[in-house]
């Protein structure tokens, strides 16, 4: 996302500061251990893509209000991060220990429940009904797509159409959030949405691809948890052996062997393509805005940025 | 509570009607197994005291955002309820089983989540930013409560100091929150915080003194969790040969022990004495408001419920 940075004048990376040290102030205060992990959570970064795109939906003339609403958007994100990790028992997120592991399951369910209620609570001192009501719905999605992600766990006969369902709850609704929480216009919904479903698409390649020191998890990560992606179901296609493989029985070893054998077939380049062409449909659905030809700009290589990354 | 009820003219159980109707409805939806456990959580019924408090602190002219409050805070509530009892690992909760334990931990994580998430979008949608505000904040301290309960669990030496401080966070707040949902009267802060703290004081007592017929869970639940209260601390001034007891070793027999040694201190009518004090002064503290004499009449009947139950 450093090519957003610096193509933008210098408003961005000031406000993208400011939804840090709201970030920062949202998580202090809570007593030495459950400020640490906050702060790791924190720490652990992330590209704080949504609050990018509130804000560039927002455009540079925008009011206090959408900095909070940027730094609202990212509190619900970490705190369904720190829940995931505790769904999946996952040791590690972008290359560190994950809450849950290094504090329990137990304390992490409830600093996730820190965060999620913070967010709210800094959103609604921004004092805008629709605002509030865009992520308490996006962060219903959320849940609902963690539910169905648990439910069809393990289900090798996952349908293509059942995947991209679950990836429009668990992450494409909370891009579309950030989008209209900057700007109410209706045209940005299906570019958020769109930008969103290539996020998770992309993730889910890279689950398969790695590599580990680029990506910050092991391979097959996603495959161990028995979540069936995208790259898997691609994949069955050519080679329909992989429908009989036994995933509760998955070691890392194996996981990673089953990475290959999918990569073997070719579908990550066609599921790396499906994500492209999402991209360009998004950036195509921006036509439909008003917006000024830098402010697309902008928009349009954070897009690009989505389907660009290794983490 | 059906001492409230009755003493009420008709508007109180039309009005909790209502809010049964927006709680079945926040909680359908969802795909079938999502809603057989919210539906889980709902049956478990509870006594509603909390949006009971709303709808009374508001009175009988009320405005249909009154409802919807009423209904958010209980799912609030239901969500710290089923995230509690993935921390607890409980089996049991009501005499019914616990979400975590019917369906998993990982789907109550996100059960609990989509319960939380609901009750923002029920209350953003009522539109008033002071009362996303109240309850977020409210939320805030919860998880806040359940992270302190965390850090001293198995603690032998929690002080009653320390005790009383996570208590406010984890329940009498909520309270608190519920009465100025209904009604933007600082007098009702102290209100709703007395009679929180006197609630948790009792549910502590009764998870030493049973009856499990009664109270619908085994004797000595916190115990085998850690967590320490009040009766405990209570006991120990007088036995204090209790805070020798290897609390992680507990057995349900042995934490069955306990609680008699803990009853035979005399510790449970001492607790008990301390929230009927609570109670008394939480009821002064109405004169301050100027509600007619029913609305208060109202609002004592509950807070004397919550040292008349046992369950």
């Amino acid at each position: 996302m450093t090519a957003v940075l610096d193509a933008s004048s210098r408003w961005l990376p000031a406000r993208l500061g400011e939804v840090e040290e709201l970030l920062r102030e949202a998580t202090v205060g809570y007593g030495e251990t459950i400020g640490a992990d906050a702060d790791a959570t924190l720490d652990a970064g992330g590209k704080r893509l949504r609050p990018m795109l509130v804000l560039l939906c927002a455009g540079p003339e925008q009011s206090g209000g959408v900095v909070r609403a940027a730094a609202a958007i990212e509190l619900v994100h970490m705190a369904t991060l720190v829940h995931d990790d505790v769904l999946d028992d996952a040791p590690l997120r972008r290359g560190l220990p994950t809450v849950a592991a290094t504090s329990g399951r137990n304390r992490a369910v409830a600093t996730g429940d820190l965060l999620f209620s913070r967010a709210f609570a800094l959103l609604a001192g921004a004092a805008e009904a629709r605002a509030v009501s865009l992520l308490a719905d996006a962060s219903v999605a959320l849940a609902q797509g963690e539910l169905a992600q648990r439910r069809d766990a393990f289900d090798l006969g996952v349908s293509e159409e059942r995947y991209l369902a679950r990836c429009g709850l668990k992450t494409a609704r909370l891009f579309e959030c950030a989008c209209l929480l900057g700007n109410d216009d209706e045209a940005l919904r299906e570019f958020g949405a769109g930008v969103g479903l290539a996020f998770q698409l992309l993730d889910d390649v890279l689950d398969i691809s790695g590599p580990p020191e680029r990506t910050g998890k092991a391979r097959g990560t996603d495959l161990l948890d028995g979540t069936v992606t995208l790259p898997l179901i691609e994949a069955a296609k050519v080679d329909p052996g992989i429908r009989e493989v036994d995933l509760p029985a998955l070691d890392p070893a194996a996981a990673e062997a089953l990475c290959d054998r999918i990569a073997a077939t070719g579908a990550l380049d066609r599921v790396r393509a499906r994500a492209l062409e999402m991209v360009a449909e998004a950036k195509r659905s921006l036509e439909r805005t008003d917006f000024p030809p830098e402010q697309r700009h902008l928009l349009e290589l954070v897009a690009d940025g989505v389907v660009q990354r290794y983490s």
